[in-house]
């Protein structure tokens, strides 16, 4: 199994369908298969070999889709960075990834110099949009017209296929190691899943170094679909590409899709029979029945997974979206496994919980990671005879529905981004007057959760709550930053085992909600 | 992944669910899944290890799937037998595997001795349905009532999951070494490819030995779904349990599809909305034709492949069933690739070859077999680089659609049965007055193709039609047999390398059909 079999299937059934669709640049399978194996062929020249690995950072775009691809013909590893984070996590992915050559855009074109430093010396560096770009640095399409095709190098299976940085527990993120293999069943396990239909037409309006994102492209190729692009999320974009293109298929998260919802062009799509994935957050029960009210045409399917999963584990179809009567409950889940896994609750001695009681979500399939990059101990923690411990705590019904009670014990979700707080705690803790902080969740309108600082200062020293939340932005990207601080000259609570008690902190902020706290 | 996963799903999402009907009898997936874990548990307490082989030879029935499912959960190996074959050939794959325990039913008592003969002594004996058993051998039902569940051996991923047996070019069949991956896999294509609705009730009318039934014991049972069973193919029984049990979904070959259309009771079932996969065989277009008239409802789906790819490699969707326009020569084909293969066509060489020009279908995925059992060199043969060499020759058109002119050099496909003429001539050949042999399939209106036999007799010796006959009947099973055989005093012409050159037999029989005979 190879991740670009994709590609060629497409070649194959529909060389002519097109393919990508960036504002006015349109391109067919056989252009885009021309692209990317000349793409390739670059990359080979400029000293690639198989199992190097290729790292983005870039918004949305037709020519993010050719990397994925040219990298994997070439027998590279992907390492699609997150747009949010700060440069100094970039250096850090860059780094601990060892990657060779990087593709950018001019959103981030600032931190180049900060970026190459991370990279071996005379790395290749690649602008994927146009527009001026620095001495020494090579244009995307300047290196396709300028190599031949080469063959698919031929990499598959339990091959790496990319690495793909999530946000660590332990203050730095982890890199995912996915195969060919993880990345093609998991995006068979989505088309059974969820059903694509016979020449799905795709908008990537969320950010493609997501993995929910690749596994569309994936999906959306091997049937030869339509491709939209918008370089990053926007309500009036997103509506103008979905209608314009007539759209069949996308994945917003729910804060989007409530932007959307509420958008004064909203009325432009109600016509539109679409199906619209969503997920990566809890999605608010009034947010996901005034979109139903909204779009009656739209068909909306909750998916739950995570990078680990690559990503998908569960399914909430859009026939299971029931509104009234005793299966109205269902909302409340994140559905249930999808076909090509096996899922479990599990107690704390990893044996499967009777249905009703709360444990550990483990999932096995041939959709989880080979393990965290260059982190053999972290990688045991998780995986346990086949099975991704996915650290989310849920229990199941008789129908097999999952309902989360705490999407990770400490895991902020804001905006559809996972927050680790342990991570922003090393943040606010680098403020010198800080003495004790723990970062949780707190309910917010608009993000679902907001990243909130409960913090007990150094006796004698100063800070406010501006002063903090500034400290931070300094650290670490600005989605992660605390929006709101509380401080508390008492002892923070603590566990018999001497860990700070979230449970506690968290309760008078959560009371009153559905939200299970512990 | 592990085959069972399946079973445990539905237990998961719908324990309640009526699992298997046959006639009265009906159980859910609660009682599915205790009798399965039960029965494993009892052939553990036979003996029966990881790993070990464990064959049936028996009618289609409830029970024959709780043996798949028990054995993979002891961790054992499935031998399913064709029901088919002499009681020779039956040996021949009882000893050839190494089995350990048979399955059996009243169908196959009278060779009960014989088939014990190539088992190892006290062998487990196991009969399957009720009614008078011979000394020492075991009921299914009475090993269910006396052992307690076990836990699942854990079998999964790369262990062998089955053999199964195919006929042989070489005159003896080679048993196709299927993993726990290969079948489920396949079962996931299926699903993305076929699509089986939200709640499937299936009829297994075709034999259970065959791996496109297995497919559809997997893809079924991961969504809870419904399985009738009925013994062997009858029409009127197929048309009323598809009535009464309002079945979705069956897979008949295409003599099937023809004797259920001109059947008295078809009336019965035209309003039925029921998918109907058909394939093993080339469907006559006038037989698809009048079938989609008798049964507007029916949505005919064509697959493609071979047990060697677990089995599937290409589907024909009901809605590329075009009938008229330019676009309706798509009937003459298989369809395309199923969404998780790749399907090439190709050269001597192994390249692939551009569309239009006639070569060897080719097939690569996690469905491609591991190999021949104990026939590592007949292995190798088939297996390049990852892709199976199926000995199909084909082209495909601009649009992927594979269309097969030859299904294997030598084969004979009738009635759905694929036949090695290889084999036959073995037959043929033992008859002492034999000097010079050749069997070739020709046209026949009922089975598709028909076994016929051209002989040149030793100088002096006399045989007849109905001598030659009567003795193939008694090497081999009755359907491989010669329906006919013709005489020639010439020699049998030859190619440059000394092969019989079936092509020139071929095509005075062939003459004036659509038929490719080279």
């Amino acid at each position: 199994m190879q991740t670009t079999q994709v590609l060629r299937r497409a070649l194959q059934v529909d060389a002519d369908a097109e393919a990508t669709v960036l504002g006015s640049r349109r391109r067919n399978y056989r252009q885009l298969y021309d692209r990317v194996s000349r793409l390739a062929g670059a990359l080979r020249a400029l000293g690639i070999d198989k199992g190097d690995r290729v790292a983005i950072l870039a918004l949305n775009s037709d020519r993010y889709m050719e990397y994925f691809f040219a990298v994997w013909w070439a027998g590279a590893v992907v390492v699609p960075l997150n747009t949010r984070w700060a440069t100094p996590e970039h250096h850090y992915a860059l780094e601990d990834s060892g990657t060779k050559a990087l593709f950018y855009d001019q959103a981030f074109s600032a931190s180049l110099p900060e970026l190459a430093s991370a990279l071996p010396e005379n790395a290749p560096l690649v602008c994927v949009d146009d527009g001026p770009m620095a001495d020494g640095v090579l244009g995307h399409d300047d290196l396709i017209a300028a190599h031949q095709a080469i063959a698919d190098a031929g990499c598959k299976d339990d091959d790496l296929a990319g690495i793909f940085y999530t946000g660590g527990t332990t203050g730095r993120s982890k890199g995912v190691m996915l195969s060919h293999r993880n990345l093609l069943f998991n995006g068979l396990n989505s088309e059974a899943s969820i059903g694509y239909g016979r020449a799905p037409r795709y908008l990537h309006a969320a950010p493609m170094f997501h993995m929910a994102d690749l596994l569309n492209i994936l999906a959306v190729t091997v049937k030869a679909g339509q491709h939209s692009f918008i370089a990053s999320f926007d309500p009036a974009e997103t509506l103008n590409v979905m209608t314009t293109e007539k759209v069949t298929l996308t994945l917003l998260v729910p804060t989007m899709i409530n932007i959307v919802v509420n958008h004064k062009d909203a009325d432009t799509a109600t016509d539109l029979n679409c199906r619209v994935i969503y997920g990566a957050s809890p999605m608010p029960e009034a947010v996901l029945r005034a979109s139903i009210a909204k779009f009656p045409k739209w068909e909306f399917i909750q998916a739950y997974g995570m990078t680990e999963l690559s990503p998908l584990a569960t399914t909430l179809a859009w026939h299971e979206h029931v509104l009234e009567g005793p299966r109205a409950v269902q909302l409340k889940s994140c559905g249930r496994a999808v076909l090509g896994c096996e899922l479990s609750i599990l107690g704390a001695d990893n044996q499967p919980l009777p249905s009703g009681e709360i444990g550990q979500i483990a999932v096995r399939g041939d959709n989880v990671m080979q393990g965290y990059w260059n982190r053999p101990e972290t990688t045991k923690e998780v995986l346990y005879d086949g099975w991704m411990l996915t650290g989310d705590a849920a229990y199941m019904d008789e129908n097999g529905y999952v309902y989360i009670v705490d999407r990770v014990k400490d895991m902020i979700i804001s905006g559809g981004e996972n927050i680790y707080s342990a991570e922003v705690e090393q943040a606010v803790y680098s403020h010198p007057a800080v003495l004790e902080c723990a970062v949780i969740g707190v309910p917010d309108d608009k993000w679902g959760e907001r990243v909130h600082a409960i913090i007990r200062l150094r006796d004698g020293s100063a800070a406010d709550e501006d002063e903090i939340l500034a400290h931070c932005r300094t650290q670490i990207g600005g989605y992660k930053c605390p929006r709101s601080a509380s401080f508390t000259d008492q002892p923070l609570p603590l566990s018999g085992a001497g860990k700070i008690l979230k449970t506690e902190l968290r309760k008078p902020f959560w009371e009153g909600t559905s939200r299970n706290v512990g």
